[in-house]
């Protein structure tokens, strides 16, 4: 099982509208990427290790293939929807960390 | 659903045990955290967005936890056990990531 994820730096003047996020962009990259996508999570900073430190992401989510080749078959005829999106509800660039489920 | 993610970067010069994280780290943080720790989940990267391109990190784990404050007091007591085991099998400090699941 491969995960890619999609990691939004928690920069000083960052900006995430999550409720865009999670009701047009998600349901967007889902559309687009099909039944490949096993799933997509979603998750919100809240801290670092430390109580009340800053978490280093704002937002993240996460979808799962079955294979790198899986992934890259359903996400390349749809990257320009859906990374031309992701104006529309964040300023950062994401860090994409792509990894294999041990 | 609360999410502690142990990022550990992917530097020039780092070590990454796999093998010894995968056999004797998690068993042992899952014998002192206990029942508090709903599951983890282990990745070792991939790639970055393109194609052979270098992981922004060599290795995570992710522990989920019902709530902050049961994460919290699991974890407070074997800090020192759990953090002095991570120089057996990096040597890179790890980013702290704690997530709400959304």
């Amino acid at each position: 099982m491969i995960k890619v994820s999609v990691l939004y730096p928690n920069t000083d003047e960052c900006r995430f509208d999550m409720d865009y996020y999670q009701a047009t962009h998600i349901p967007l990259v889902e559309s687009k990427l099909g039944a490949a996508c096993r799933r997509i999570e979603v998750e919100q900073g809240v801290s670092s290790a430390a109580p009340d430190s800053k978490p280093p992401y704002v937002a993240a989510g996460h979808m799962f293939f079955d294979s790198l080749e899986a992934y890259q078959e359903a996400f390349a005829p749809h990257a320009e929807a859906i990374m031309g999106d992701i104006a529309n509800y964040t300023n950062v660039e994401p860090v994409v960390q792509i990894s294999e489920i041990k």
